[in-house]
């Protein structure tokens, strides 16, 4: 699919038909998601993929999807055919940052943003974005809601998962309430030559408005 | 372009030619940014799109250009046509969080993940694809190597710059040091079922190896 075309597609499903998700269609959408940059190249980024029901149903226990059905949505976590938590090892990138060519003035850098989080978040579109790609949909759910992964999925001390993502073919679904919020003006989002820090202070500012 | 094409071709250019970037495609690249998911469709991601030429000189000294150059690589950052500084606000995240709908036992959640970055990540991922998919050519710079940025381009305090984007089309380019690291196996990245915590522990493990 042209690339646009899966960018504007793409947004969270939560629901899926029973269908299972082809093995290589599977394998090409993780593969994707290795495909995403990383600071230093640490590719401090891993993905656990469960397809075994049993394991699936569970990760909806932790997630209690019961209270998303009282809710009106759908069964969305445990129908999924397919999970994929994405984790990321903050240890991989001080490691590499600790490696003679990243050390400043002899030292660790001290991180004022954490790329670890930063490329997992590549990585989780990378993902979304694949799904797409592949006919299939794709939802979220962040770690806070799922108590207990860890230890489920038996993921070493060293990495954090950031949440699931819910993989299938899509079926229809009630979506977020979040979006009745609408999209935030592109005045207030983008910033053309500098931040518009006194909206008083008109006049044409450079660069074209999208 | 196809999206799969996007992916395989995107890597980090640190080099471009004079030649400038289309103000619509520009636009669009930046639009691509802004459609990427947030938490609770919090959309605190922000953009800052820099074409002025003394701009770009100014931050490509803030980045120290001169030691790149010194270290035999092009002066890709005051070359670029285009810097784009992605900004994220975790008080939107908090502010949002603190809403009726997305409080648990009455409280903003404890933000096991800080899904801020997270966020700035895949609207990092979006720009970096959409910049491969107009045929332009993309780089990074992160905001610990850029000291005062923030500053520079008036941005409030409530947001951080989480780096530069560096935009343009492609010249021949000095590949990172760090690539020669080559990309870690699959075996340590990609885990079937569940993370394979005895790799003596071993059996066919469920689902497709990529």
């Amino acid at each position: 699919m042209e690339f646009q075309e899966v960018v504007a597609r793409r947004r969270m499903v939560r629901n899926y038909t029973r269908k299972p998700v082809d093995p290589a269609t599977l394998a090409r959408i993780v593969q994707t998601g290795r495909r995403s940059p990383s600071a230093g190249f640490s590719q401090g980024q891993a993905f656990v993929v469960v397809t075994d029901q049993g394991d699936r149903r569970a990760i909806a226990e932790l997630a209690d999807e019961q209270s998303y059905v009282q809710a009106g949505f759908d069964p969305w976590i445990s129908r999924a055919p397919v999970h994929i938590a994405i984790c990321v090892s903050e240890e991989a990138y001080r490691r590499r940052y600790r490696e003679t060519d990243k050390l400043v003035d002899g030292r660790e850098i001290r991180w004022p943003v954490p790329y670890w989080w930063i490329d997992a978040g590549a990585a989780l579109q990378n993902i979304l974005l694949a799904a797409v790609d592949a006919g299939l949909a794709a939802g979220f759910l962040g770690t806070h809601a799922l108590p207990g992964l860890k230890n489920l999925l038996g993921i070493p001390d060293e990495y954090a998962p950031i949440g699931v993502v819910t993989l299938g073919h899509p079926a229809p679904d009630r979506r977020s309430g979040s979006l009745e919020r609408g999209w935030r003006p592109d005045s207030e989002v983008i910033h053309w030559g500098r931040w518009n820090r006194d909206p008083t202070a008109s006049g044409p500012r450079p660069g074209p408005r999208a």
